[in-house]
C-alpha cells in the first residue's frame, strides 16, 4: 500500500458533509485498505466556522473555499454545498488545479453537467456524482457501468422522498394534500418552503441527469416536462383505487417507440398496485429501469438524509481515489448518441380523465365523439349519475399527450361538460 | 477513438453465450462508443460446432478452447461454460496469456475465487463476474464499488429464481411442494434434476461470493450453511400467513453483532409481508443490503435467463475493455478484513416451531421449561387441541442456532411431544 495519503478537500459541512467527515475519520483504516492508500481530510470549507463540528480539528476548518481548492496538493474535492454558485466555480477551479471532484449537487449537474464534464475531461480528472440522484441508492454507477452493454428504454423513478411520503400518507389514510403535507413538515420530511419538492423541481433535475446517462444523450433541465403533485386530491386516490392503482410522483425518461428520440418528464401518475414501484412506502426512493437485455430492474433505498447521501459520496471517493492511484479516470460523459429530446406533446401514454357532465341522454355520445375526432381511443368509461349531474370517468388507450390535450380542450367547450375534474396519466403497465 | 479493435474470445455459446455474441454484433457501434474502441469477436469455442448458431460466422467457431485462449492476441476472455473444469484451467491460461476475464461462473468463483483473483493480480489482469450472482441485477459492482465507503452488515437475498417461483406458487395457490415443482418444471423454470436449485447449492455458491465481497473476507463454499426447501409444506405457509409472513429461500450473509465474525447461510425462512423481499414474485431475484450509512437498499430483477445474464456479462466486458485502454485494472479481490467465518451454531435469529403434543395438563409447562433451560426466550405460544392431540406453535425471541438445536433435541425426548412438525427461522424483522 502507498503510505503517502491522498488529500481530500471537503466543501460544505452540513448534514451530508459532517457525515462524510465523520466516516472518513472513523473508517480511515477500511478506506485505506479499499483504496490502496490512506486518505486524509486536508481541509473543510464552511460558511460559519463558529458552529462547532464534532470530531473535525479546528485547524482544518476554513471559510475560504477558493483558497482550499487552489492549494495545489488536493487530490479530490468533495462538493456538498449544493446550489449553482459558488459550487460551479469551485468545481471548475478544482479541475484547473488538478483535483478530481465528487459532488452531490443535482441542481448543478442537471443545469451544467455538460460543461462540468468537459472541464473534467480537459484536465484529465474525474467527476462523480452518485449522491446527486436518489441518495444512497446505487443508480448512476449501475446505469453508467453495469448496463453499459445494454440498451435502456425506460427509467421510471420515485426520486423524491418528500412527495412520496405525502402521497403514501394520502393513499393509506385518505388524507387530503394539505393535511399530509402538514404531517410531512412536522416530521421533518418537508421543508418550510416545500416548493422544490412538491412542484417537481427536485425530481426534474434528477430526471435530466438520469435521462442523460441512460440514453447517452445530453438532456438539459429545460428539456424536462414538469408538473407538481399539489393538486392531487383524495378523490384522485379514490379513482386510482377503483382502477387497482395508486398515485406516485414519477420521473419518467423514455426512448420513443421508434428509438429516434427521447423524452423526460415529472408528473403524478397512476400506477398499478402490482407494479414494484407501487409498494415503495414513506420517504423511500426507487427507480425502475427497463432495458433490452436485462429486462426489468429496480433499485430501492433511502433517497436522502445525511448518512445515506454520505455513503454514496464515499463510494465515489473510493472510486476516484483508486482511479488516481491507477493514473486513470473512470467513464466520463457519454453523450455520443445525441438523440433529439422531444417535448411533452410527443409522449405516448394512457390517461384517466374525470369529467363533470350533465346527466341527460346523448352526453356520452358527444364526449365519445370528441375523443374519436382527436384519434384518442377509449378503453373504459364509467358513468355515475346524481341529481341531474353525472361524473364520467374515461380511461383511454395509449395516445399522444398532444392528442389528449386537444381532446380535453374540445371537451371543455362542450355545453354538457361542466368541468374537467382531473386528468391523470396511467403508467407502468 | 482507437480504431484497432479489442479482441474478445467467447468460451461457450449456449443460452448466455449466444446472446452475448448477438449483442456484440447488433450493438457493435454502441459498444465501441462506450468503450472508446471497437470490440471484435475473435473466436467462439463450443463443444458441438454442428449446432448452427445464427449470426456467428462459421470461421470463428472452434472446438479447441485452449488454442483460442492461447492465441496471444486476445484482450478479453468471456467464460460462459459454467462448471469447474475446463473453465478453471481456461481462465488461468487466459491470464497467463495476457487476457482479462469476464465470467458468469458462480460455482467456480465460489470454490476457487481466491486463487483466480490471485492469478488475475499476478498477471495484472481483470476478473469480473457480475453475471455470477443474480443474473442481470447489478450487485457485485454496487457492493464492491458503490458501497466501498460504507460498512455492510447484512445481505439478505432471493438469489434463485426456480425456488422463488415454487415458493411463490405455494404461497399464492396453496399448492404443495411437489405440485409447484411440477409446474415449475413444465414451464421451464426448473431443470429435470432440480437438486442444485431446491437443495440450495446454487444459492449457497452465490452466498459465498456475496459474503466475500460484502465483508472483505474470504468466504468459501464450505463455509456456507445450506438447507434446501424441498421439505417446506403447505402447512408451513398456513403458519406463515397466521404470523403475517411468507416463506422465501434466503441467502443470508451477516456480520455478528460484535462485528468480529461473519456467517453465511441458505435456508427457507419466514419473512414479514411488509418486508420488500416478501413481494418478490415468480422467478425474480432481489437482494436486500443493510449497511451502516446507506441504511436499507434493495436490488431487484431477473436472476437468470440468456439475455439478462448477457446484459451483466456485457457490462463487465465494457468495464474491462475500458480498463485495458486505460492501462489499468479495476478493483481486485478485497479480503483484507479477513474476519473469521462462524458456523451455523453462532447464528442468532428467531424461530417458529410447530410441535405435535399430547393434549393434557402440564404439557405446555414442560415444553416451556425446556426452552428456558436452554436459554431460549419464548415470544408467543399458540395451542390448538383436537381429539386428545394438540399442536403447539412456539415463536421465540432471538437465540443462537446452537441453543435452538439443543432445545429441539430435548423436546424430542419428552414423552408428551409426539413430534416436531417443523422448525423455521424468522428473518427480516
Amino acid at each position: 500500500m502507498r503510505t503517502r495519503p491522498l488529500k481530500v478537500a471537503l466543501l460544505g459541512c452540513g448534514v451530508v458533509g459532517s457525515e462524510v467527515a465523520r466516516i472518513m475519520t472513523t473508517h480511515a483504516d477500511d478506506l485505506a485498505a479499499r483504496i490502496g492508500a490512506p486518505v486524509e481530510l486536508a481541509g473543510v470549507a464552511v460558511r460559519r466556522p463558529s458552529l462547532v463540528r464534532e470530531g473535525i480539528p479546528a485547524e482544518l476548518v476554513t471559510t475560504d473555499a477558493t483558497a482550499l481548492v487552489k492549494r495545489g496538493d488536493i487530490d479530490v474535492v468533495v462538493e456538498v454545498i449544493g446550489g449553482i454558485e459558488p459550487a460551479r466555480t469551485l468545481i471548475t477551479t478544482a479541475f484547473e488545479y488538478g483535483a478530481s471532484v465528487v459532488s452531490a449537487n443535482k441542481a448543478l449537474l442537471a443545469q451544467d453537467g455538460a460543461a462540468l464534464h468537459a472541464a473534467a475531461e480537459e484536465h484529465d480528472a474525474d467527476l462523480y456524482y452518485e449522491a446527486a440522484v436518489a441518495g444512497a441508492i446505487p443508480l448512476i454507477r449501475p446505469l453508467r457501468e453495469s448496463l453499459a452493454g445494454d440498451k435502456v428504454n425506460r427509467v421510471l423513478g420515485i426520486v423524491n422522498g418528500t412527495t412520496n411520503f405525502i402521497l403514501d400518507k394520502m393513499d393509506s389514510t385518505g388524507a387530503g394534500y394539505q393535511e399530509a403535507l402538514d404531517e410531512a413538515t412536522a416530521l421533518g420530511y418537508a421543508e418550510a418552503d416545500p416548493t422544490a419538492d412538491v412542484e417537481g423541481f427536485d425530481a426534474a433535475a434528477k430526471a435530466a441527469i438520469l435521462a442523460g446517462i441512460a440514453f447517452h444523450t445530453r438532456v438539459r433541465l429545460d428539456d424536462v416536462y414538469r408538473e407538481g403533485m399539489s393538486e392531487v386530491t383524495a378523490a384522485d386516490f379514490a379513482s386510482a383505487k377503483e382502477m387497482g392503482c395508486t398515485i406516485k410522483l414519477l420521473a419518467i425518461c423514455e426512448r420513443a417507440a421508434d428509438g429516434a428520440s427521447v423524452t423526460a418528464r415529472v408528473h403524478p401518475a397512476m400506477i398499478p398496485l402490482s407494479h414494484p414501484l407501487a409498494s415503495v412506502r414513506g420517504a423511500y426512493n426507487a427507480v425502475f429501469v427497463e432495458s433490452d437485455a436485462a429486462g426489468q430492474l429496480m433499485f430501492y433505498g433511502p433517497g436522502a438524509g445525511g448518512a445515506p447521501t454520505a455513503s454514496a459520496v464515499l463510494g465515489d471517493l473510493v472510486a476516484v481515489c483508486r482511479n488516481r492511484l491507477n493514473g486513470a479516470t473512470g467513464p466520463g460523459e457519454s453523450a455520443y448518441a445525441a438523440l433529439p429530446v422531444s417535448g411533452m406533446g410527443d409522449v405516448v401514454t394512457r390517461y384517466h380523465i374525470s369529467l363533470d357532465v350533465a346527466d341527460k341522454p346523448g352526453v356520452l355520445a358527444q364526449v365519445a365523439t370528441v375523443f374519436a375526432e382527436h384519434g384518442v381511443s377509449i378503453d373504459t368509461v364509467r358513468q355515475q349519475g346524481k341529481d341531474g349531474e353525472a361524473s364520467l370517468v374515461v380511461v383511454t388507450h395509449r395516445a399522444s399527450d398532444a392528442s389528449l390535450s386537444g381532446t380535453v380542450e374540445a371537451l371543455r367547450s362542450l355545453d354538457t361538460v361542466r368541468g374537467v375534474a382531473s386528468i391523470m396519466r396511467v403508467e407502468g403497465e
